[in-house]
């Protein structure tokens, strides 16, 4: 870790709003960097030039992860304009801070030539990741570039899929033998001169990186010199494999309190080790991914995005959204006898589907979270099928009960008032039962439980909740 | 931490999955456990004793961490069953894994001595922050057993409000003077004989505890044992003081890969540190509260909680969706004339509320994200309208023209087709507004923006909705 990228954050996140603010409230600056600006509107604007000269000292002074940030937090030309100031040698290191959502704004002018030649800086893994997420493959490029050795490691790391061990792992590790004494392992590291980043521990294997053990940092200061590494390491460490699950792992990192583990193969051969660093990336990724999802908003969906894109990402789910409204409406439609004759029942069902998707959406969030923190065991279903439609029916009761007195006086009709309280009554239970039961069928087709669950069951206890109310008004009350 | 701690995560994983798998699925284990078996019942099923020794064996086995696990994932006479054989010396780290929701039912049948024995192998932070957040507060007695001198820094600690630094900060350091040298330094260490959980660096200050710089323990390893601290030490370390917020800093963490970080107060004198594990705490509650309160949950709905729990739990946001429900509902009320002499209209006004509410939500969870990525400045926000504004236009002729069409093909009525059209369109661009505005004006208030937005944007479109569509065909239909 550089020196730069330890100066205070205090003095950094300020210095990150003032570029951020310079570069979103003075439109000249980024006309200007652009090269939109004629050169006698250059010359007339007096703090123009104050405003470009800070601008670039704040760039060439931030370190990498918060240019990522200031880049996420700029709109589209803006976004350009500052992503030009960013130096060559730098940009790599920024793009691999910046989120996804960002990334085509950012190579979209850059050749292919210039898009290698920033990523040199980069360790091999770091390199491959970005070719081969980045909107423009260029992994073949890249490939065709190292030696056949190099070659062959990548190809096998891109075997793993998004979201698993191996591919958010790193190689570079530090072994160390078991006979060896601690002096020696000093006498190692200090010939090595620096350690990867985050190292808090070395990887005791054989001659063939066969794992034998882990040998903390902390081990060596703690220990007798003379002590060899076999006698003080740590024989029976956690260990991952690389087509685990990221998402997984990092809950085991969480419960275990770990900095970093070994990566093995099937043979129990070591291949790299991840760290915390990059599990803490996975966890805000996971996370931010399920919010946008249970808000049926697609992954890529940037919040400075331009319009065009984001009527593109946005598109799919509204013309669901509409499909199962069209549907619910032709519910309706077909009891327009009963709804002429009795007009409030108009006013009255919004209530009933309303209260439902409430309810029905509450329930899917609890069972959504509580799958994905590995909370719910096969044998839990039916408790919580029960469990829910217990607070449903209480629910029901209560609220249904208050809704109906109320319609009772409103319109002076006991019988409509005592629809209501059925109705509502009916679909909560509904809403409850399908709740549980939508998130748990989407995992069982191997589908992600948080993807449109909110949509799904909105649809049911609107479509469910009309028919429900104007079936039992077309039998009650007609 | 314990070799018990490292076991194989894999091995870990299936032994906590299997004791769940026992407790919820083989009633007679708990029933057993809870006393609630006869001895003739006891006797007669023969594979109760094997699956009563299985459990007393993997309760035994299981370090704390598998354990919380396993209560958070069991109903509650399970969770009960399962928490009376957790051994007294273990029930304190286990409280301590264990999340909130959970806590009730485990102390309920436990006396206040119990539990303060219980914790009595905890750090004096860590009795703290249980004492403090378990259901009954034990503070006062915790404090009365302890001398003057802790007593003080204890009050001290609970002065500082959740989700900041000074509330999850831990006061075990290692401190080194700048003028020993790495030798000296390596022979303290060897002394103390072992460093606090998580110890990347070493924290270096003059003798009144001004913190003049960190050292790694890379850096000891990595350096000629003759040198002395101050010339190798990082002099301008990262830094938190005890009120900053958690979740702020947990981005700190993120965005510079830190393991850990000296927390001092306003004279630059050294409090205690920060570590990773609990910032990946953080990361964890902070996007789990969020997609709670998106979702209308409350921090401690337990999955597993009682039918009595969960209503209470919930009623606040279901009254609050029947209020605006039944505001909605007396808009259409008002439009009764208008639905009697065209009922069709009652079967498409949830079209165009529907709609609206989808966008309105996916504006919302975007802006909402966003601002907890602090993402979005001061400047942003004309842009920001703007552009959800000009996706709402487009999205408005695009698909309320579609619906526009079929309602024309339907009910075979020009007039109805170009009423829906505008009132999608009008219900729309609303909702987009809506969905920036809300948000932010609730951070203006000081307000967490994620808590209710949902609940509020839908019944502004759908009441919206309603009196645009009514209010359109009242003018031009009627």
């Amino acid at each position: 870790m550089s020196v730069l990228h330890k100066k205070s954050a205090r003095l950094r996140d300020e210095e990150r709003a003032r570029l951020i603010w310079l570069l979103s409230t003075d439109k000249a600056v980024t006309s200007s960097l652009l090269g939109k600006l004629t050169l006698a509107e250059r010359y007339d604007d007096s703090t123009l030039a104050d405003d470009l000269a800070e601008v670039e000292m704040l760039v060439s002074h931030l370190p990498p992860p918060d240019l990522a940030d200031a880049l996420e937090a700029l709109p589209y030309d803006a976004r350009n304009a500052l992503w030009r100031l960013v130096a060559d040698d730098k940009r790599g290191k920024v793009l691999l801070e910046a989120s996804e959502s960002v990334w085509g704004d950012l190579i979209e002018e850059m050749s292919d030539h210039d898009l290698l030649f920033a990523l040199q800086n980069l360790d091999i893994d770091e390199q491959v990741y970005l070719l081969q997420h980045l909107p423009r493959d260029l992994t073949g490029r890249l490939l065709a570039t190292l030696p056949a050795d190099k070659r062959a490691r990548i190809r096998q790391m891109m075997r793993y899929a998004d979201n698993t061990v191996g591919a958010i792992m790193e190689f570079e590790v530090i072994t160390v033998r078991p006979e060896a004494t601690l002096a020696a392992v000093q006498r190692y590291l200090r010939r090595l001169g620096k350690m990867p980043e985050n190292t808090d521990k070395l990887f005791v294997t054989t001659r063939n990186k066969l794992l034998l053990g882990e040998l903390e940092l902390q081990t060596i200061l703690l220990n007798d010199a003379q002590k060899r590494v076999g006698e003080v390491m740590e024989g029976d460490p956690v260990t991952f494999q690389p087509h685990e699950d990221a998402e997984k792992v990092a809950r085991t990192f969480e419960r275990d309190d770990l900095l970093s583990a070994a990566v093995i193969d099937a043979d129990g051969k070591l291949m790299g080790r991840l760290t915390i660093d990059e599990i803490v990336d996975v966890v805000y990724e996971e996370t931010d991914n399920d919010l946008r999802r249970m808000g049926g908003l697609s992954n890529d969906d940037d919040v400075f995005a331009p319009v065009s894109k984001a009527v593109k990402t946005r598109w799919a789910w509204l013309a669901v959204n509409l499909c199962t409204a069209f549907i619910a409406s032709r519910v309706i439609d077909g009891f327009e006898h009963t709804i002429s004759q009795l007009v409030a029942l108009a006013s009255l069902m919004p209530i009933v589907a309303g209260i439902g998707g409430n309810t029905g959406n509450q329930t899917i969030t609890m069972i959504v979270r509580a799958m994905a923190l590995q909370h719910i065991q096969p044998g839990s279903f039916t408790f919580l099928i029960l469990r829910e439609m217990g607070v449903a029916l209480i629910n029901g009761i209560v609220w249904g009960g208050i809704m109906g007195a109320i319609t009772w006086w409103l319109y002076d009709d006991p019988q409509l008032g005592g629809v209501m309280t059925l109705a509502m009554m009916l679909n909560l239970l509904m809403a409850a039962m399908m709740g549980v039961i939508i998130p748990m069928v989407m995992v069982k087709l191997g589908r992600d439980p948080a993807v449109g669950s909110s949509v799904m069951i909105t649809a049911i206890t609107d479509t469910g909740g009309f028919f429900i109310f104007l079936g039992l008004a077309t039998l009650f009350l007609m």
